[in-house]
This record gives structure tokens, sequence and C-alpha cells, in this order.
């Protein structure tokens, strides 16, 4: 990876862990346990991996506290995980991609630019947009006409703000993602559906990440949110007028209907969905697959179609494999009762 | 939002309305039930939000014939939503983004245009294509060689059409939306998949809605054809040779699979898939997350995997959160047979 | 269609077939059995369209061996879909949509371009990027800096390749598809998720298809590969460090969450996902809608949420769709069998 080197120590220091079972020496990048070399540093942040934490050519290891890999040369921390932002950050700086305004990009006259923006080739700014200073504008992307964007955010290439889009600061939206886009909304009469027009707009919060080809609808008449720190997998569809939580987390190809409010911190995992005009409250988790039906009270943790508590579904899903041998020892019960029954002289019922 | 004013009146005729519980007033704007002040007006067009109409600082407040509302002004008008439709329009006049075909456009020299049509920086337009008058094409859009393209219609930004894709008079194409990709079609020999040459067309009907980031793709000997009125919600996927008949609603993330044919005011709510080569009656409403995998009558109501009536699947719904207990259930029945049974001297049954 | 023609015995030469059932004649084109007129030939692939055969107005039908189809001249051939392959080419011959450097492309000075190489309008080659002879750049495409393409490979209008993604020879990449988008990494400390540098790259094989607005993660640390041969629909999403083994299919819509490594023709069939951190072996099917949790033997063909067997989950379906009944006659059991007890003076169990 990169050339730079580091001692072990050093590094340690950085991430505020400690060095166990090893001696210091000198790290040269980071990698996975299975591509680790003799100068790399490692990560255990998943015990489904203590197998080839052992078999690892890791220098070393950073592991949270009660991790112990014989023989091997750790580095304790609490949190290895942020410790891996920290240390790629350190091995890998990012450079920025474009830098100044292209000669060849369209920015209308009338938009707002601030200092250090980077407006790459082929790229649009439409009337009255404001980019605050060190906003970056990847090539092909499209910021239309009346949009505002906060310092530091990064669209990449072919990223298309509708009009009247508001993005926070700091924030990272990848290509392919669309923001205010028109919401589904139709008036349906006699079988004909009459376009509302959607007047509302998207306003994204700072500090959030939005996945490629996602699709964030406008509102009809209010605005759809997404609250600040709250990041978003790709091709994640989110409704007109929806409210997403500040610090909440929706994986790929998750769903939420129109009208949709969810408290900060909440989870939609892969493939996940929420039905309309609900209410999800806060630090609510959606499993993958699911598709919630009504409203959720804070903290809730649910699975399935309709999606009802995680652990009661576990147990449903258990039985629910077993359901032919239930079916044939019901039908043995019968049998075996109906027996007893004419032995006994009882009438029997009716056949069904 | 908008600066101009309206007397209530004037809107209630506008909307085939009348005003009930209240006086005439100025109306500046519309608002949503919670956000409305006293120079908006309102709507209340789903029931669930009945409260929030009694609790709205509204001026006047759109319902339909039976609702009251103590205390409030009231519109009362049949199709509360389609004249939302007709309001939102009226204080929120569409104006073109683009006009006229920017210098920084690629129009091929044999491509025919219309009168009034628009293209903006950076759209491609290639050989022999047609665009009917008034036609919009968004900054980055791509029509591809011997496109058509109705009367009105608007392609939005990065829009791609490939090549002799047809597109209707007055339809809506979102951002990052592709019709005519190629296929998913190959012949998969001895482990190898060879590519079927996808050489059919797109053809869009008119007054289509489609929605971000969606994907149609061409048929490989037959055209996909999707019927005029039809709206189409975000990264929706419609197969080779799907044919989607008129005044249909594909929400957020269906997809339908090749070669089926849908017939008329086919509703696929949310997350909902159809497998390819089915036959999908007229009027068929396809529940959210289900998927259909066998052909369906006029009609039809369907939900679940594989999806069936929808009533049914509510009844098995609901037994099936009970299963754990109904296991248990047939436990302790199969322990009292057994306790019977001994107490007359049955001869067992052997364990299985 | 196209206007040359061919007599049947030349393609059926070509394809490696016989004519059986009728008389040699001209053939202007390919067309569905249903569309099919005199100068046509026409396809039974699927044995769902034997009544379409029958009633066609097509020339000749290829079929294989083993289809008799009355009063119709077949072209009997091993594999007709394969033999569709190849004449579908021979009708309707591919010509390339751009040529050359266009001069309204931004092309970096530094990057290696090869021979035959076009590289459309509004497309971006970043620096050092390497394309190889015959590469195509559709119009609006972005190639980052530090990317390699292999030869023959086409990248349709819009597609967006993050610096340092490498795609194989002879690819085809529709339009929309991002591949090396940041994956979806955060450590999630306190509330707050922090982003994980995303370092890894995408990897694509030779011979690959990715499909309309797919979304390709880099990986975080190691690369996402995608591997040889693999056919990919659209709105497809490859989670950061997935490895796609050779010659799979992922279809329309269907998702794979990090980490996870699949065998080689591995089938993921629409709609369906697997979650993150598993094995999938050589030659999985992955039935639509379905969600995989837990790591797959070679060969293993699943159903289901969570996914297990499909052959086990076909019986819990059929099962499931009459839980109703059981659970009813569940209840008539019990009611029966404490009318027994009654009369037998049992002391009955206490309400539960």
């Amino acid at each position: 990876m990169s050339g730079g080197a580091f001692r072990l120590s050093e590094l340690a220091l950085r991430i505020g862990g400690r060095i166990e079972g090893g001696p210091d020496c000198a790290i040269r990048g980071v990698a996975t346990l299975r591509a680790a070399g003799p100068e790399d540093l490692s990560f255990l942040t998943n015990p489904k991996y203590r197998e080839d934490a052992r078999a690892s050519g890791a220098a070393a290891i950073v592991v949270a506290p009660g991790n112990e890999i014989e023989g091997r040369t750790l580095v304790v921390v609490r949190h290895p995980y942020a410790a891996l932002a920290d240390l790629l950050a350190l091995f890998h700086p990012e450079t920025p991609e474009y830098e100044g305004i292209d000669p060849r990009a369209a920015v209308d006259p009338s938009a707002r630019i601030g200092a250090g923006v980077a407006v790459a080739p082929f790229a649009v700014v439409g009337a009255r947009a404001v980019l605050a200073d060190r906003v970056s504008v990847g090539p092909g992307a499209v910021v239309g006409r009346d949009c505002e964007i906060g310092e530091d955010t990064v669209l990449r290439a072919r990223v298309v703000l509708y009009p009247r889009t508001r993005v926070g600061a700091r924030c990272l939206v990848h290509s392919g993602a669309v923001l205010g886009a028109d919401g589904f909304g139709f008036a349906s009469v006699g079988g004909i559906h009459r376009k509302i027009p959607q007047v509302g707009r998207v306003v994204v919060g700072d500090d959030v990440e939005i996945g490629a080809n996602c699709a964030v609808d406008r509102g009809a008449i209010e605005d759809t949110v997404v609250g600040t720190g709250t990041k978003i997998d790709d091709l994640v569809m989110i409704g007109h007028g929806v409210r997403v939580g500040a610090h909440s987390l929706l994986v790929a190809q998750s769903g939420i209907a129109g009208s949709t409010v969810l408290g900060e911190r909440v989870t939609l995992a892969g493939q996940s969905g929420i039905a309309g005009h609900l209410r999800i409250g806060d630090g609510c988790t959606i499993a993958s697959k699911s598709a919630v039906f009504e409203d959720l009270p804070a903290g809730a943790v649910v699975s399935g179609v309709p999606a009802h508590d995680h652990r009661a579904w576990r147990r449903v899903v258990a039985v629910q494999k077993r359901l032919p041998e239930l079916r044939a020892e019901l039908a043995r019960l019968g049998r075996r009762l109906e027996a007893l029954e004419r032995r006994l002289g009882v009438e029997l019922p009716p056949e069904e």
C-alpha cells in the first residue's frame, strides 16, 4: 500500500492502545488478517475471524480488551474498528480529486461560490445555487437552481440535486444518487392517475453520507429530511415527506415509503422496508428483508413480513421449518383420538 | 411558499367545492396540517390525520364529504387529493428549467428537433433522434441514436435512453433512469454464459412518469412496453420483453422479470416482484414485499412469498405469529391423549 | 428487422442444426413465436410456449431435439438458445456507437489510450488511467484516475468508475452503474458513526456484464472482486470486500453484504440477498426474494427468509397456506379430547 513507515509503538500511542505479547516493530501498511504480511498491522473486529487472526502473517493485530491470541503481538485498544479509521486515514491520506472551477463546467453566474470550491468538468451549477467553502462537485454532477450546499461537502461524479435541495456541511454523496426527484404522489380518479405537484424539498443535515444510486424524493408539500450524522448505503429509496432522524443507518436496498417519521439512531438493515405514514421510535432496528407495517415504539427490534418482535420471530421461524412434521403429528393424534372414541362408543363428529 | 394570495371562495370555486363552518378569507399557500398557518389552506386526505386536522393552524381544510371537524372552516370537495393537484399547480406554477439548445450540448446534426425544444448543457442527442415540440432534455441526459420522444416530454438530468427507445408525449422521466439497457439474456452452455444480443426496444406510451434510477431493459427480440398513463416510482426494474398495461402503478424498488405481461391498472406495491413469463390480469394488486410466481386472474389482490390471496394471507399471518403456542398445545394434547390411552390399556403407537 | 435474407438451410448449417418437417426457404429476420411472419425464423426455448409455437406464423422454428410440432418446419439444434445468440448477431450486426476521442471529452494527458479507443462527448478519463485497445467510453461516463480497463470493454453512457478500479477485457458495463463507491463501513462509538476510509479497489474479471444502475462498492482494505464471465443484472448491489466467483449470475435487485465470498457459478435470483461475512459454495442457487444468513455448501439450492433447502421450503410453504385450518383442527381435537376426559372422569389440566 503506502510507502511510509511508522513504529508500532507510535501507532499504538496514536490510537490510545498498548502493545502486548510482542516487541515493537516497523509498520508499513494496514491489511486484512489474511492478506497481511510481516510489515502490516491488521485487525480483529469480528470474533468470526479469530482463526484468521491466529494464522495471520501480520506484524501485529489490533484487538479489543479481553482478546488473547497466543504467540501474536497485539495492540489492545477499546474500539478497534474506530482505531482502524484513524490508521487508514494515516496510511492513506486523502487528496482531493478535483480543484478549482473547471472551465468545462457550466456554473451559472448567479451562483455563489465559496473559497476553495472545486467544480469538475461537465458539472452543472444552477442559478442562485450556494456552494459553501471547499465544496467539491464531481464530473457530470448537477446542482439545480437554488440549491444550498454546506462547507466541505463532496458530491461525487454524476450526483443530481434537483432545484432547492439543501445539503449540510461535511456530507459525502456518492455517484448516481438523486436528491429531490418528485415524490410518487397521484390522485387516482376513475382509474387515471393525476400528478400531485411535488413542491417540497430535500433537506439533508450535516455529516451525512449517501450511497451510490440512492433516490431521496422531495416532499409533496412538506420537506423530506435526513438528520445529521445519518449514513445511507447504496440503492436506498426514501419517499416524499419522510423524516429520517439523526445518526441512523440505512443499509443497502432498504426503502421508506412516504411521510414516515423515523426517530434517531434507527437501523434499517439491507433490503428492509417501512410502509408509509408510520412513526418509528428512537433506536429501532429493522432486520434485513423485513417490512414494517405499523408504528414501532423506541428501541424495538423487529423482523419478518409483517415485522414483529425479533425474538418472537426467531421462535416462529424455528417452528415454521418443522411445519410438515407438525401437520403429520396432528393427523396422527386425530387418528389415535378417533380410535379411542370408537372404542368408547362416542358418536363421531360429522365430517367437515 | 408563493407570494400570491387568493380568496378562499375563489379557490373553492376552482376546485368545485363549497365552504362550510367558517368565513371566507385570504389564502397565501398550501401546507400540511401540522405546518399550516393562518393564511394557509390544508388537506385531510387520510383519516389517520384527523387529530392533526383538529389541531391544525390552517385557515381552512379541504375534506371529502362526510368529514366534520368541529370549529374548523372546511372546503368540502369530492376528491380532496385531486383538488390538491389543482391548488399546488396554482400556487406553484412550473417554470421550465432549461430553454433552447444549449451550445454546450452535443446534438447530432441529423437529429430532428421540434419547436420549443430545450437541450441542457452536456446533454447528448444522437443521430436521427426525433424530439417533438417542447421536449426538454436535462443536463447530462443522453438520447441515443434513432430515439423518438413525443411532445412535451421532459427528461430530467442524466436520464439515458439507449438507441431506438421511444417515449410518448407528456412523459416525465427522472434523473438516473435508464431506458433500453440490454435485457439479462444468456445462453448457458457448459457453465459459460453466452450473451443473447438484445435487439428489441423500449416503447413507452403517453403520460408516463418514470422515477429516479429506474432501469427498463430493451427486449431481446420483441419490445418492452410501458402502457399509457402508467406511473413508476424510483429504483424499479422492468425486465426485457415485459409489457406493463396502461394506468398501472409500480411503487419503489418493485421489479418485473422478463416476458411477463401485466394488464391495465395493475398496482405493484413497494419492494414487490413478479417472476418471468407470467400473465397478470387487469386491476391486480400485489402487496408490498410480495413475490408472484404464477399467473393472476383479473382483480386478484395478493400478498406473501409466494403470493396468494391477500385475505387468506392475513389469516395465515395471524396464526403464524402464534406457531410456538400451537406447537406447545399440540404437545400437550399428545400427552393428554397418551394418558387416556394408558388408562384404557391401548397399545401405544411405536415411537417415531 | 434487418433487410438481408438467408436460406434456412444456410442458417441451419451455421448453427449446427438440421431442418425437419418442411422445405428450405428464405429467412429475413428472427422474431418471437407470436410476432413472427412467413419470412421469420422463431424459437421455442421454454416449453411454456408450445401452444404459441403451434400457432406461430413463423417460416420455421428452432427447437431442441425431442420437440415435435406437427405441420411446422423445424430446425433441430442441441442448444436453441445459444443458436439464437448466433442468429441475432448475424441479423443484427453491432456497429460501435462512438468512434475516436471526441474533442468534447476530458481526457487527462497522462492517461494511456490504446488503439481504436472511443471516448464519447462529455466523458472524463482521469490521470494515469489505462484504456486498452478498442475500449469504448460512453457519453458522460467517468473513468477515475489510475483506473485500468481491458481491451474491447465497453462502458455505456454515464458509467462511473471510481479511482483505481480495474475492469477486465470484453466487459460490458451498462449506464448508471457505479463501480468503486465507498463501502458502508462506520465505527459506531457512542451513537456516532465514524467513517472507516475505504481504500480497497473494485477488480472485475474478463467477460463480465454489469447491468444498469448497479452499485459495486470498493473494499475497505481488501479488494471487491467480480470473477470472470459473471453476469450481473440491473440494480444489483455488491458490498465492500465481497468476492463473486467466476461465471455467476446475479439477477436484478439482488444484493450481497460486505465480505461475503461466493464460489463459482452461483445464481442469485431476483431480489434475493446474502448477509455479510458468509461463504457460499460453488454452484449454489439462491431463489428469488430469499435471504441467506448462513454459510452454504457447494450446490445448495435455497429459498425463504431465512433461506434453507429449497425442497424443504416448498413443503413448508404448502402447509403454511393451510395454517388456519390446522389451528381449527387442533382446537377440535382439544374439544374432543376434553369430552373423552370428562366422560372418563379424568381430572382436567389447569387452564393456562
